[in-house]
């Protein structure tokens, strides 16, 4: 059993989170999910809807240097605000140190980039806050065209929607492909399983 | 500004709830959005993380026969003990009634099938689930291949991620086509646009 704990923030965006989740939730006998924040435990979505933390950073799943197995980090407007938050950024460096895989969807890759995380990896984001992302972390071999990225242990990637098909290659890794397509089929996904699949980069004008 | 009341009850399913409020929340300045519980504020879902509800049933939303202008049911392996609660089923059929427009994901259908709002429509679900919500509605044209389906003001989706297509095909009915394809490229989702597509009636035999 692996614990998954994604990150929460104000104004994280609602679909960065939960699509991920819900590929994750749909095998309970592999993945326990928490939802983490920093100190407040009722937070808002960018598009309002109020989730609940299971965990604070303070709280006896993190204490004593303990890590999650997987980190999962939304984007969304509040990462604009949350790149300047040193407790944030501190607890991402502890947490990816010990976790076996740390993914990111949209511009969660800004806040991996700003905790120094990314450098020297190839990363990518949200197509349409692309340059601001890379501003973040100009030591990051950023991708522009790619569903999503796998570099090691790190996997991020593309826009809102493209963190479902992340997860579910982050699914196969760890439980072979077959299982990711049951996933996918009982969730009725049409899964982009070639990361190399992205409309999206010309669309919004980066290739 | 249209409302969009989106019920939850424990054990509903993530990703039908939150994939189509991450389209309608693309659009702030035509949608406003509530969870809505009937007794108990904070709803587990069925992986786990837990929302807080905006709204319950006896407060001000729907005080006075107030109804909601969209009103939107996710599914999951709650809907199982739902169908069976008769004060859910009423609050349906009142905000049904004033609403203009009823939209579910997956089993959601089941409910408003038990609460006789389908009855001589056509409607769809989950298709693994699909005999069990047959059976909740034998008035019910059910159609076994459909990505969703378009009733009058009734939208009814197949499972899961099939509420994201729903939710834009509802939002290219009130705002236009080219709207909801930018909503989708926003989110950087491949929209299946034709209602008639549905691998997955084949794949899960029944068809």
């Amino acid at each position: 059993m692996q614990t998954v704990a994604a990150l929460i923030f104000p104004d994280f965006e609602l679909l960065d989170l939960f699509g991920p989740l819900e590929m994750f939730g749909m095998l309970p006998e592999h993945f326990a999910i928490r939802l983490v924040a920093e100190r407040e435990r009722h937070v808002a979505s960018a598009q309002g809807p109020v989730s609940r933390a299971d965990d604070l950073f303070a709280d006896d799943l993190f204490a004593n240097g303990r890590s999650c197995d997987i980190l999962l980090l939304p984007g969304g407007p509040g990462t604009r605000r949350e790149v300047n938050n040193p407790a944030l950024l501190d607890w991402l460096r502890a947490q990816a140190e010990g976790a076996a895989y740390v993914a990111s969807v949209c511009t969660g890759s800004a806040l991996l980039a700003r905790a120094g995380l990314l450098d020297g990896r190839t990363a990518t984001s949200n197509k349409q806050a692309f340059a601001w992302v890379q501003a973040q972390g100009p030591r990051v071999d950023w991708q522009a065209r790619a569903r999503w990225v796998e570099d090691g242990r790190f996997f991020t990637s593309s826009g809102v929607s493209a963190g479902i098909d992340m997860s579910l290659a982050l699914i196969a890794r760890l439980h072979g492909e077959a299982r990711a397509r049951q996933v996918a089929a009982w969730a009725e996904y049409d899964w982009h399983s070639d990361p190399g699949w992205d409309p999206f980069a010309e669309l919004h004008g980066l290739v």
